[in-house]
C-alpha cells in the first residue's frame, strides 16, 4: 500500500458494531458495554480524551448500538461517529442510572477490559442482578482477526519500521546515550508516516538483560549489544519490531546467543498456521531456548496481538489454546537476558495465511555491526 | 520557587501510604488496591507503562505496603521505589492469587477509580466475600490536601502557565489556524519549564461554544472570540488556565458576556474559604451567570481538583458537599457558550489558604485585545 489509506466509514463502523453484537449473542452476552480505549476505536472511530467522566457504547444483539456521553463531550462524539446514537448526561446527574436503563438488569454483560474499576462498581450497584466478564475473556477473537483493509494498514506500519531499523543502522552508536539513538528512532518513525510513536526501546550493554528497559543515560560503548525494539501507529495502526545489533566485532558467545535467538524466532514463525493454538507458537520458540541451555533466561512470553493498539491480545504464551486464525497478527519474539551482561531480543509481526505466516517485517535479523 | 525542586524522596512516599493506610482504617477499609495511574505515582513514585499485565500496590493498616509488578518490570519497579517490598509474577501465573493472597478476604476494599475492569473482576472472583469500593467514593480527601512542597510545585506550575498567558497574546492570531496558535501555546509551556502538556485548546469564534473543543483547522478571524485554555505538567506537579481574548474591538454584547463571566469566577473565588463546601463555589459562580439571565449557556461544573494530574478530585459541582480544608487546590472556570457563535471562559487555579482562596493563576482576567 502507498499513500494515504481511505479512512473507514461509517458503513464500516456500523458492520464492527453489528459483528460485535452478533458475537455477544453467540457467545451468551446480554449486552456489552465499551469505554474509551481501543475497543470504542475500533468500533465506532471514537477516541475521546480518557477522563473520569463516563463515556460507553453500549451493544444488545438485535437493537442498535448507543453512545452514552457527558453533555460536553456530545459535539466531538457526534462529529467522529455522524450516524451513531447518543444519549449524554449532565455534570451532577447520574450516568450509571442513563446507562443502566440501556442494558438488560440480569444475564451476562461483556466490559471492555480497561473500563474505569469507578465505573463497573457503579453500573454493579445499578444492575445488581448481572454478571460482568471483562471482553477479551468474553470476546477474545473480537479484533483479533484483521480485515485486508487493516492488513494492508498493519503491513505499511512494518514497513515504515523496517525502513526506521535500515536507517537507525547506519547512525553512530558507540560514544552516544542510548537516549540519543532513541531520539533518532523516533523522529525516523514520524518521517515515515507514523503519527504517534509508543516506545523506542535502546537497551545497551548490560540493560539490554532487562526486557523492558527503555532507553537510559547510559552511554553506549564498542562492544555493547544493543536491544532496539520500537514501535507506535501509523494511519492508526501498530507497528513493533527488534532487532539486536553489535557495536563492533561481537565475541563467539555473543554470536552463539544471537543465533540461538534467531532460530528461536525462525522456529515460532514456522510454528504459525490456522488451526495451531497460540501456546504451539511460545513452545516452538522456548524450546530452542531450553534445548540450547537458555530456557531460564527467556522470561516473557513469546508474542502478542497488534491492531489499533501495539499491545493487544492474543498471547503467545503457555496455556493459551486459541486456535489461529487467518487474518491474526502478533509478534513473534524470543530473547535471552544474561542478568549484569547483554540481552538478545528478535522480533517480526507475523499475520496468519490461509496456509502459514507471512512476516510483516523483513529486514534481516542476522547479526549487524554498527559503529 | 525558583530552580529545580528537591525531588521527594523514599521517607516522603513511605509517610504518604503510611498516611493512606491510616485513612483507610479509618474510613472502614480492610485493604486498598492501587493500580498504575496518579495514585500510585502519588503513593510510590512509580510511574510504569499502562499495561493489561497487572501492576498494584496493596496497603493494610498496620502492614508494611507491597507492590505486585510482573517480572519483567521488577527491575524498574525496584529503581524507581527501592525501599519498597516487591512480590514479582511471571507470565502464565495468576496475578490475583499473588494479590489475593496479600489481601483479607472479606471486608471492604478500596480500589484505585481507574483500576481495569479486567482486574477489578479478577479480583472479585479470588475474593469473592470482599466489598470494593473506588477510591475517590472511599477516601475523596487522600490526595486532595497538598503539603508545602506540593502547594510550591503547584505555584511554579501556574507562574509558568501565567508567563505562556502573557506571550501568547503577543502573537499574531487573525489569519492563523487554531492549531498554529496550540502550538505556539505548546512551546510556551516546555520553554517555562513544562515536561508534559496536557492540552491547548483553542477554540476560536463558534468553536469556543464548545467546551471541550481543543484546536482545530479553523483560520481565526479578526472580530472571533477566542478561548484559550492549556496546562500540563512541570516537576510532576500540574497547571491548568483559561482566559478569553478578543480579535480587534470586541462589541457589546461580547464584552457584556465577558463581564459576567469574570464576575461570576470572582465570585467563585470568594466562596473559597475553610469549611465552605465544594458546591458553594459552584453555586456561587453559577448564581452570577445565572441572575445575568445566562444560566442555560453554563454548561458545565465550576471546577476541578489538580495535583499530580490537571484533573482530579474534588470536583466543584452541585451535589458535592465535601468541605473545603487549606491546602486543597483546584480550578474556578465558569464559562458561557452560545451555539454556533462563541465563548467565554476564565479559569484560575486556587489554593485554600487559612482564611480564604489563594489563586495560582494571577494574569488579568479583563477581555484582552489581540491582533
Amino acid at each position: 500500500m502507498t499513500g494515504t489509506p481511505a479512512p473507514f466509514t461509517s458503513g464500516d463502523y456500523e458492520a464492527r458494531m453489528r459483528h460485535a453484537a452478533e458475537a455477544a449473542a453467540e457467545a451468551g452476552l446480554d449486552g456489552v458495554l465499551v469505554a474509551p480505549g481501543p475497543d470504542l476505536v475500533w468500533l465506532t472511530g471514537y477516541r475521546p480524551v480518557e477522563t473520569e467522566r463516563f463515556t460507553a457504547l453500549v451493544l444488545r444483539p438485535g437493537q442498535d448500538p448507543v453512545l452514552v456521553v457527558p453533555t460536553l463531550e456530545a459535539p466531538d462524539a457526534a462529529a467522529a461517529a455522524p450516524t451513531l446514537t447518543l444519549r449524554d448526561w449532565t455534570d451532577g446527574k447520574d450516568p450509571y442510572e442513563v446507562t443502566g436503563a440501556l442494558l438488560p438488569d440480569s444475564g451476562s454483560l461483556g466490559v471492555s477490559d480497561n473500563t474505569w474499576a469507578l465505573h463497573l462498581l457503579g453500573l454493579q450497584k445499578r444492575l445488581p442482578a448481572t454478571r460482568q466478564i471483562a471482553l477479551t475473556e468474553a470476546l477474545p477473537m473480537l479484533r483479533a482477526v484483521k480485515s485486508a483493509a487493516e492488513l494492508d494498514r498493519l503491513a505499511a506500519a512494518g514497513a515504515a519500521a523496517d525502513a526506521t531499523y535500515e536507517e537507525i543502522r547506519k547512525v553512530p552508536f558507540a560514544g552516544r546515550g542510548e537516549t540519543d539513538v532513541a531520539a533518532d528512532v523516533a523522529a525516523l518513525l514520524r518521517q515515515f508516516g507514523h503519527s504517534q510513536v509508543d516506545f523506542t526501546i535502546v537497551a545497551s550493554g548490560p540493560n539490554g538483560a532487562n526486557p523492558h528497559h527503555e532507553a537510559g543515560d547510559r552511554v553506549i560503548e564498542h562492544g555493547d549489544m544493543v536491544v532496539l525494539d520500537f514501535g507506535g501507529l501509523k494511519h492508526g495502526y501498530g507497528s513493533d519490531t527488534s532487532r539486536t545489533v553489535h557495536v563492533g566485532e561481537p565475541d563467539a558467545e555473543e554470536r552463539e546467543v544471537h543465533d540461538i535467538v534467531r532460530e528461536a524466532q525462525e522456529a515460532g514463525f514456522r510454528a504459525v498456521r490456522p488451526g495451531a493454538a497460540c501456546q504451539d507458537v511460545d513452545r516452538a520458540a522456548r524450546a530452542v531456548i531450553t534445548g540450547a541451555g537458555y530456557g531460564e533466561y527467556f522470561i516473557h512470553r513469546t508474542g502478542h496481538g497488534i491492531g489499533v493498539t501495539t499491545h493487544e491480545p492474543p498471547y503467545m504464551i503457555e496455556g493459551e489454546e486459541l486456535p489461529l486464525v487467518p487474518g491474526m497478527c502478533f509478534s513473534v519474539e524470543p530473547g535471552i537476558y544474561l542478568p549484569g551482561r547483554f540481552g538478545v531480543r528478535i522480533e517480526d509481526i507475523v499475520a496468519v495465511t490461509e496456509d502459514g505466516g507471512r512476516r510483516l517485517n523483513t529486514t534481516s535479523r542476522e547479526l549487524v555491526i554498527v559503529d
